[in-house]
C-alpha cells in the first residue's frame, strides 16, 4: 500500500521544505512535489511533517522501591504515540544478577503489548564477572548500550571500579556506556542528615541532591571513560555544573555525549515545595533545578554539547505509590510521567519562542538519538529508505494538558492545566496510522523489537560499499 | 526540462540514502525511488550524489601588494565547478574609501564571467563614518557579511576601535562580522626583526606569524564581539591556540563561529622550507602550521566548534608574482590556489580515513556555510525546492593533481603530484550540467549573483508562516 | 646614635613577636628582648612596630592633560610619611622623546624636596629606537622598571609592537616591565560615543572603561610578555576579569605579578554618580568598580595572585583642576589623592575585619613591593642590617580623615568624613624620626634617591657568597 | 643558660641577613649584631642559620600490611634531627575503631623515645559516629588535623560520605582535614588486572596508580571540602593532574592547601624498574612519577599553590619487609626512608640550582608547615620568642648519602651513593644542642609532645589583644 502525505512542510535535522512524502508499505520511498501513484492521501496542509520522535530514556513497568512504574508497554507506548513518539529505548535492569535474565523479562513484557517499535538498554547494577560476560550476548542481540548508576547507594549504585569494568568490557564487546551521574555517597549522607533533622517533606529530595553532586559525578564518569578509552553518554543532565564538565571533555576532543529531559527545561525545583504532599508528584532524580540552569541547558543543546532531549518517563501514581514516601521523602518512588507531551511542549515553549529552531527540534528528539543509539538510518529522519515513522503536527491545534484526558495510565500530570498550541494530528509508525485525529488507533503488539547497531562516534551512517 | 539522477547514494548533512533525484528546471523537485517522468536521465550508479559545495572564502582578481590574484571570475569559477563547488562568496574590498564602490567593482568583474552562482562579502579596511553608513545599503543588496583584518599593518589592518565600530554597526544594519585574526602589530615587529637579521627566505613568513599571534587576536576579536553583543565568524582558523578561544566562547554560550581551510588540514609549515624559493608557493596568512594542530582542527570540526572548511583561494603565479618576494618574504603575495580540489582531497584523505563522515563532509562544505552565509535553504542541500546544485561524485575515480591539468589559471599546484581517489563525474548547477565527465562544459556568465539573507544564529531555516 | 624602640609588637612578612628594635644610625642592628645600650628609647607599648611602607606607584608633580598633579615631592612625601610610608617609587615619564631626559627632570624635582627615600620607574610612551637604547643607561642608574600604557589613545598609549619591543629590550638590559592594562582603542570609541550622546558627566568616565576592557588588555599584555619571555607586573588591577587572566598565567608557571590600590578595595563606582560634579573627585583610571570585585581582589591578595597594595597617588584639586572636565568627563584629570591613609585604612578595614592578617599587611605593603622593585633587603622588613624605616602604629588611635587636616596639598579627600581606628604615632626613616606624635617633623631634602636592583623572580634575597 | 650563635647568615621565610642569634633557655631572645651576655658561643661563620625544619608527614612505628615501619620514635627522630628537622607531626591511626585509642598508642610509643618535639595528626579510617565524636576530644588535646585515605580499598579507604562526614565534623570541632588522594576503586581494579596478567613486579605498583587517579581524587576531595565549607590539605601531591585541581580551587578563592615530598622532586618512576626486586625500595603511594611532573611541582611551590615539602617518611627494610611483596607488588609495604636528608637535598639540588630561593626553602619546610599545622609562632622561624629550634648549616660540607652511615634504622637508602654539598653542622632544639658536628648528641625522651593550635586560614599569628 502506498500512502501520500500531501501539502505539509517537511522537517529533518538538516532541511525544511514544502513537499509531499510518499510511503510504500513500511518505508518512505520519496519526498518532493508532484508525487503520485498513492492508494491513500493524507492531507497535511498547514502542518509540519516530522520524523516520529525517538525516546531513548523510558522506564515502563519498572520496579523501584517495592513498587512498579504504572505505565506498562501497552499504556506507555500508546501515550508515547499519541504525543508523536514512534520508537522508544527502554531500560531493562539486571535481574537476579543476570543481564540476560533482565533482558528476557523486559522483552516478555514488551512483546504483544507495545504499540510502537522498541529497543532496550541494559542497566548493569552489579558488574560481576558473569554480568560482564553477558554483555557480548546482549550486543549480539542488539542491546548496544549499558547504563550504570552512580547514585542509589545500597540499591543499584555501582562503585568506580565497577563502572570502570563496564567501560573496559564495552571496549571489548562494543556498546555505549551511559551513566546516571550523581554522587550517591554524598546523597546518602545528606538524606540521613535530613531525616535526622526531621526534614521529611518532598522538597528535601532536592536539597539532598544538589547540582554539585551531579557535576562531580559527571566529571568523574568522564574521567573514568577517558581512562578506559571509551565514549560516554550522560543521561538526564540538569545543571550548569554537569554541562561544564561535558563541554570541557568535548573541547579536549573526548567522545562524551549527553541529553537532558523536558522536565528540566520546563519545570523548576519550586514545584517540590507545593503545599501538602503535592511536591511528591515532581520527585525525580536528579531533581528539578532552579530556573538559572535552563538557559545553560538550551545553550548546550544549541551549541552541541548535549545531543538529545528525552523524557526519563517513569510514572508512579500519586495515590498508593508516591504516597509511600509521605513520612520520608526517601521512600517516594522517583520519576515523573512525561512520555506524552514532549513534542507539543517543545514546539510551543521552545521553537515558538526562538529557543530552538525546527531543525534543532528534529535533531535533538529524533536524528541524534537515532544516530547515537544505533537506530539510524531507519529511524530519526524522513528520507527514502527510512521507516515511515512520521508525525503530522498541526502547529495551531490547541492542547490542554490534563490527567483527565492524557493517555498515560497515571492519576496526575505534572503539566496539569498547561495550555499549549500545537499537537500531532496524525502519527504513522512504519506506515501504519497509529494516531488519527489525535486518538490512538493502533493495537497493542504492533510494535516490534528493534535490534540496534553499535554506536560509532565517527560515522553517522554506513559508508559506501566501495569506500 | 526534467532530469533524473538515478541510482546514486544521496548525502545531505543529515542523511545518506540510496535513491534518485528529480530535477525540474533549476530546482530539485523530488528524491526517492521509483521516480519517473524525466526528459533526461543521468546514471549515478556507484556514485555519491552530493549537494554542490559552497566556498565562502575566495579571492578572485584580488589586488594584493601591487599585483592581482591570477584567477578571474571565469577561470576561478570554472576551476571551482570542476572540483564540485557550485557557489562561492568572494571578498569585495573597500575601494577608494567606499564599500559600495568596492562592491560595484567586484560585481563588474563577476558579471558575465562567472560559471557558477556567487555572492560577496565586503572587507572593511577603514571603518570611516561613511563606510559604516554604507553597510546598510550593502545589506539591502544582499551583502550580509563584513570582514575586518586584524593583520596587514600599514595596509588593510583595522584598529580595535574600528573593529568594534563595525560590530556595533552590524548590530544596527544586520550582517555577520568576520575577522582575519592575527595580531598585526606583533607580526609587523617580528617581520622587521627578521629582515634586520637577514632572514628573508619564505620560511620566515611563518616564523613571524606564529600560532600565538593568531590565538591572541582570535580571543580579542571574540571579546570585542561580545562587548558589541554581536555574533562573530573567524575565518581560516589554523591552530590550537585559536580553537581554544573559540571553544571557550561557545561554552559560555556566545554565538562564535569559525572555519578552517583545506591547506591547514593537508599541508604543514615544512613546505615553506622547500629548497630555493619553492617555499613561496606555500605562503599564505595565517601560515601553514606544524602537524600537531591538525588533529585539533579535525576534533573542532567534528565537535562543532568550527563549522566549515573553505579554501581562501587566492592564487598568485610563481613566476612574476610570488617572485616579487625573492629577496624579502614580506613582498611575496599571500595566498594559494586551492579552489579546485577541496572535495576530492577531503573525500580521499578525511572521509576515507575515518576523520570525517559523509554527512559531516556535507555539513562542513555545504550545509553550514550555506546556513551561516544566508544561502540556505536554496544552497547547501539536496531537498525538494533547493537549487539543483549537485555533484555526482565517483569515489573510485583516480585523480592525479598537477598544474599541467588543473583548471586554475596558475603555473603551479601546491598538491602537485598527489594522487587521490575520488572525483566529480558530473556537476549540475541550478539544473545545468556544468561539468561532464570531469570537463567544464558551462559558459562564462551563466553564474548569477546571489542576494544573501541575513544570518540568524537561532534559526537554521525559515519558520512556518503560521508560527 | 642608638635608638631603642621598646615594648611593641614587631611584625614582618613572616613573624609577629613582642620585642624591641635596636637602631644604630640608619640601620636596624638587633631585635629581641633585653636589648640595651641605646642613647634614646621610644616607648612602643601597645603599638605595632611595622616596616615603613613602600609605595611603588605614585605620580608627584605629574603633567596630565595640561595640568600638573598638585602634590610635589615636598608635600607628597610629607603626606606619605605621615601615613607610614617611608619609600616611594615614582613614575618619571619619557620627555621630549627621551627616557633619560624624563628621568633628569623628575630627579630635579625630587632632589632637595623629598622627605623620604625615593626611586623612579620610567614610563615609555614612545618606544623609539633611541628610547629603547636608553633603557640600558636607566638600569645602570638604578631605574629597573619600565611602564607602558595600553590606554590613553592619542596621548601616551603604545601599540602592541611597541610594548613587545620594550619587553624584548628589557630582556637584554634587565628591568621589569609594567603595564597599565586597558584597551585604549575601545575606551576611545566608547568615549566618543558617550560624548556624542551627550553623556558628559563624571560617571561616564567609568561606563566608558568597563572591567572587560581591563581584562582583555591584561590578558593581552600577559601574552606579549610570554612571547618575549619576560616577567610582567600589572599595575592597579581592579576587577575579576583582570584577576582571572593573572591567575591563569601564574598557574601556567609564568612570572606574572600584579597589585591593586586601596581605592579599589574601599570605594566603589557609585562615588562617580555623586550629585553635581562631585563624582569628578573619584575619577581615576581604571575607574572604581562595583562592589562585587572587592572580594575577588582580597582573595587574589591572600592567595598570592596579586603581590601588592599601592596607591597610584595622583592628586588634582577639585577647583581649577578636576573642573577642567566640567563639560566633558574626558578632560577631568585622572587620579586621586590616596598616598596618606593607606596603612590606617588597611588596618582598620581589612586587618581588623579579618580580611588580611598582620603579616599579610606587611607582605603586601612592604616586603613584596620591596622585593619586586629591587629595594630589598634594605627596605620592606625589620631585620638586622635593614634600613631603620619603621612605623610605630597605635591600633587604638582614632583618625578622622578630612581635607582640613590631611597633609596632602589638595582641596579634597576622597575619604572625607571617614573615621578609622589606628594611626602611626611615630615614623622613622633610616633612623630619623620623621613623624612624631602624628606630626611630620622632617625637612624637605632628607630623602635620598635609591638606586634599585634588578628584579629576579627566582630569588627573594641575595644568595650566600658561597653558593 | 644563654647561647649566642655568632657570625652566620640568618634566614627566615621573609629575610636573609648577617647576624647573631641569642638564645636564653629554650627560646630565641634576640637577633642582630653586637649581641652579648652569652654563656656560650657557637661560631656560625660561613654557615646559614635556619629555623629547624618541621616535618608534618611521618609514619614512625606504623603498622602496614602486617608489618611495622622500621624507624621508631628513637631512631626516627634522631635521624630527623641529624638532618635538621626539629619537630615532626606523625600520623596516629584510628585503632580498634577509636581515634583516641590510636592517639594513646602513638603517644605511648613516642613518650620517652623522641629526640625532638612531636605532635600528632589522626587518621580516620572508619568515620563511625563514635569516631566522629572523638574528634572534639582530640582537638582539645592539640590534635588539630585529621586525615582520610581515598585509597587502600578494603583496608583504610573511606567512602565519599565518610570523608564528607569528617569534613562536616571538623566544621564543628575545628581541625584541618587532610586527604591522601587516589581513586582507590580504580587502583584496586588495576591491581587485580595486573596480577591477573602476571604483572607482579614492583614497577606495576606505579602503572596501577597512574597520575590521573590522583588528579581525579584530588578534585573530588576539593569538591567535598567545598560542599562542607571546610579548608582542605592535600598530602603528597605528585603530579600535574593534582596540581591543576588545586590551582583551580585556589583561583576560585577556596582554602585548599597542599604539599609535595622530596622523593617526588628528586626521584622518578624509572627507579621502580631497577633490576631484580630493587624497585621495591622505591615503592610508595602515590608512586614516583615521570620527570615531566617535577617542573610543575616546583612552579606550584614557588607560585604558592603548594605550601610545603615534607617527607612521608615510612621506612621498611628491604630484607624481611619489602620482600613480602616479592611475588606480588601489592604486598610490598608502601613507603620510603626519607626523613633524614631533606634539607641537604633541597639545598644542594634546588636552592643551589636556582629552583628555590633561601627564603622559599624556609617557607616551604618550616614556616608554612608550622603555620598550617598550628605550631606557629613557636616553630618555623627564628625570631624573638620562638623556640630555639635552629640549624647551623654549612653550605660547603660534603655529604655522601649511604645506608652505611645514615641514622635511619633501615638497611637501604633510596639516595644511596648521592653526593651532595651542604649539611647541618649543629642543630639546636629548644636551645639544646641535639646535633654537634653532624653527630646526634641528644637522648631519647628529650622531645616533648606539642599541643597544636587550630589552623586559621585567615591568620598567620595571634592578633594583638587590643584588636
Amino acid at each position: 500500500m502506498r500512502t501520500l502525505i500531501r501539502g505539509g512542510r517537511v522537517v529533518t535535522a538538516a532541511d525544511v521544505y514544502d513537499g509531499d512524502v510518499l510511503i510504500d508499505g513500511e518505508s518512505v520511498v520519496a519526498t518532493g512535489t508532484g508525487l503520485d501513484g498513492a492508494d491513500e492521501v493524507i492531507d497535511a496542509t498547514g502542518c509540519l511533517v516530522l520524523p516520529g520522535l525517538v525516546d531513548n530514556h523510558t522506564h515502563l513497568s519498572m520496579p523501584f522501591g517495592g513498587t512498579v512504574s504504572c505505565d506498562d508497554y501497552d499504556t506507555g507506548t500508546a501515550a508515547a504515540a499519541a504525543g508523536g513518539t514512534t520508537c522508544i529505548v527502554d531500560f531493562a535492569i539486571q535481574t537476579d544478577g543476570s543481564l540476560l535474565e533482565g533482558l528476557r523479562q523486559w522483552q516478555g513484557r514488551a512483546e504483544g503489548a507495545a504499540h510502537i517499535d522498541y529497543g532496550f538498554h541494559l542497566a548493569v547494577t552489579d558488574a560481576s564477572e558473569s554480568a560482564l560476560a553477558e554483555m557480548e550476548q546482549a550486543v549480539a542481540e542488539g542491546v548496544t548500550s549499558f547504563k550504570c548508576f552512580m547514585a542509589y547507594k545500597g540499591a543499584i549504585m555501582v562503585t568506580d571500579d565497577q563502572l570502570l569494568s563496564v567501560l573496559q568490557q564495552a571496549g571489548r564487546t562494543g556498546g555505549l556506556v551511559m551513566v546516571h551521574a550523581e554522587n550517591g555517597d554524598a546523597v546518602d549522607l545528606y538524606q540521613r542528615e535530613a531525616i535526622a533533622a526531621g526534614d521529611t517533606a518532598p522538597r528535601f529530595h532536592a536539597t539532598t541532591r544538589p547540582p554539585e553532586v551531579e557535576g562531580e559525578a559527571t566529571g568523574r564518569a568522564i574521567r573514568l571513560a577517558h581512562w578506559a578509552g571509551q565514549p560516554l553518554f550522560v543521561v538526564h543532565v540538569t545543571c550548569e555544573e554537569a554541562v561544564r564538565e561535558i563541554q570541557a571533555a568535548r573541547d579536549r576532543g573526548e567522545p562524551v555525549f549527553g541529553e537532558t529531559c523536558i522536565q528540566y527545561l520546563f519545570l523548576t525545583v519550586d514545584e517540590l515545595a507545593r503545599p501538602g504532599f503535592e511536591g511528591a508528584k515532581y520527585v525525580c532524580s536528579p531533581p528539578l533545578r532552579e530556573a538559572r540552569h535552563r538557559d545553560i541547558l538550551y545553550a548546550a543543546l544549541r551549541q552541541g554539547a548535549l545531543q538529545g532531549i528525552s523524557t526519563d518517563h517513569c510514572p508512579f501514581n500519586f495515590e498508593g505509590q508516591k504516597e509511600l514516601g509521605k513520612d520520608d521523602f526517601r521512600l517516594i518512588p522517583n520519576g515523573m510521567p512525561v512520555i506524552e507531551f514532549r513534542l507539543s511542549l517543545l514546539y510551543d515553549r521552545a521553537v515558538r519562542t526562538g529557543k530552538l529552531s525546527l531543525t534543532e527540534l528534529v535533531r535533538l528528539t529524533s536524528a541524534e538519538p537515532a544516530r547515537i543509539f544505533g537506530l539510524a538510518p531507519r529511524k530519526g529522519t524522513i528520507a527514502p529508505g527510512a521507516d515511515a515513522d512520521i508525525v503530522i503536527f498541526d502547529p495551531e491545534k490547541p492542547l490542554a494538558i490534563s490527567a483527565a484526558t492524557h493517555h498515560m495510565n497515571i492519576d496526575y500530570d505534572p503539566f496539569e492545566g498547561w495550555e499549549v498550541r500545537g499537537a500531532p494530528r496524525t502519527v504513522l509508525a512504519r506506515g501504519d496510522v497509529v494516531v488519527a485525529d489525535g486518538e490512538v488507533v493502533s493495537k497493542p503488539g504492533r510494535g516490534r523489537y528493534v535490534k540496534r547497531a553499535l554506536f560509532d562516534p565517527a560515522a553517522t551512517v554506513p559508508a559506501l560499499a566501495t569506500v
